[in-house]
């Protein structure tokens, strides 16, 4: 916190949103005008997510930089060959940042949704924050693009709100659901079946809506109970809100009858 | 949902974010610009906190419209008589709303925060939406600027979040903080030595980091156990986060060397 601004460049984290490039917020869009270099995670030959939102914000002239993870599904995430490989790819990784700082350019690392949530930023973070000037820029998060979607108020008064990740034993699953709270299941991915049969132990799969890419192109929008399959992307959430009272009973009819069904022409969206 | 937009106004919930007008989104700033009513909730005789944040991007011709509460703390916020009144008062504001849509003018209601996490906005949603095209722009949470501003990755990987609000007894608070969860507490207002009792007996009062006014004028940070006495605005927060590593004691010396609270003039600030 004691370095010369004079001559060393800012690392910027900048959250870019759920998916929609107009919910940047005004902050992340002037610092992405003016940054001299946009550095992204990416998997080895795909695009990155946080590039496609904000490429639109970014000047043709600015410098990007891919930060390549090396491993990705090959390894199990919790073997300790994974996890030193993933060591040394972050190690690598801010030494690259470092020298383009020390070298006197400001470095914007951008995040899809907000970079201190559940972000791959903050193993940057800790590497560099110590050592440069750091300002971190908060995104929507994908789990409130989803509930502003689906219009649902997700908590309210004295609720306790929770977000468990999908990835969850599912015993571990039906204790967090068997609380009288307000969740969100992120992490769903190939674990839509474990939730669901959860949720259903719980006494709560009447209440759920899954929401899918919401803000992106191709977003989906239905009670988890009306989707046949357990098929569900990374960008995909069920939301469980905290109450249940005549007012939630008006909004269901909302959701049930929401145009993005309408519109919809994947197969599971019949059955809504 | 099928209501023609021929003649009717639109209804916006807009979320304006926790404080700095730069932490709006680039949406909700475009609809800001061109909708005919800026509609906010108020306490009778003090200014809109969302009206302060969002002022800067409202034109000055654009008619702006307060809903003032008719009671605030004069009576006990579960009592019979509070929620009758709260209702009535709701009622008349989405009636309100209602008329100017009818007449063809499209509205928007700013929310601090988010509208839809624990916001005001909710009681006019359920009004409304039925009736009229009703459109939600996510805002930037408090929590969000909180752990921003302090630079602490609050949750990541396979952690269990939680938002706990201060309002409960020390029995509850003991029970959520014993879990091995990230928590944000929030509502801390006149609950924190309750607070602050719950986190010694559940073993997090080291971790534990106060907030206050995050992104915005006055804002200050410092670890809750540094932090002399049990005074705290409305807008302030508790950050635990969600684990407890090499990484994360590295970060605790960039939390108490801070700028912001280098820069503070208040008493506190200077056990930090």
């Amino acid at each position: 916190m004691t370095v010369s601004t004079m001559s060393i460049g800012t690392l910027y984290g900048v959250g870019v949103g759920p998916g929609d490039p107009e919910l940047l917020t005004l902050k992340a869009f002037r610092i992405l005008q003016n940054v001299d270099v946009v550095a992204y995670f990416a998997k080895a030959g795909h695009r990155s997510c946080a590039l496609t939102i904000a490429q639109s914000h970014i000047p043709e002239t600015t410098r990007t930089l891919a930060m390549e993870y090396p491993v990705t599904t090959e390894l199990h995430r919790h073997s300790e060959e994974y996890k030193a490989q993933l060591d040394t790819f972050h190690d690598n990784a801010s030494k690259t940042l470092a020298d383009l700082m020390e070298s006197g350019l400001s470095v914007a690392v951008i995040s899809e949704g907000d970079p201190l949530f559940y972000g791959s930023f903050m193993h940057l973070h800790i590497r560099l924050a110590a050592r440069f000037n750091t300002e971190i820029i908060p995104g929507i998060t994908g789990m409130s693009g989803s509930w502003s979607l689906a219009q649902i108020p997700i908590c309210q008064g004295d609720d306790v709100f929770k977000v468990v990740p999908g990835t969850l034993e599912e015993e571990q699953l039906v204790e967090q659901f068997q609380q009288n709270e307000a969740i969100v299941v992120m992490k769903i991915g190939r674990h839509l079946g474990n939730v669901r049969q959860a949720l259903k132990r719980a006494g709560r799969l009447q209440q759920a809506i899954y929401v899918e890419r919401a803000t992106q192109d191709g977003q989906q929008l239905a009670f988890l109970k009306d989707k046949p399959t357990n098929q569900a992307p990374y960008f995909s959430l069920v939301l469980i809100p905290g109450f249940e009272t005549a007012e939630y009973d008006a909004l269901k009819g909302y959701v049930a009858g929401a145009p993005i069904n309408e519109a919809s022409n994947t197969s599971w969206q019949q059955d809504v």
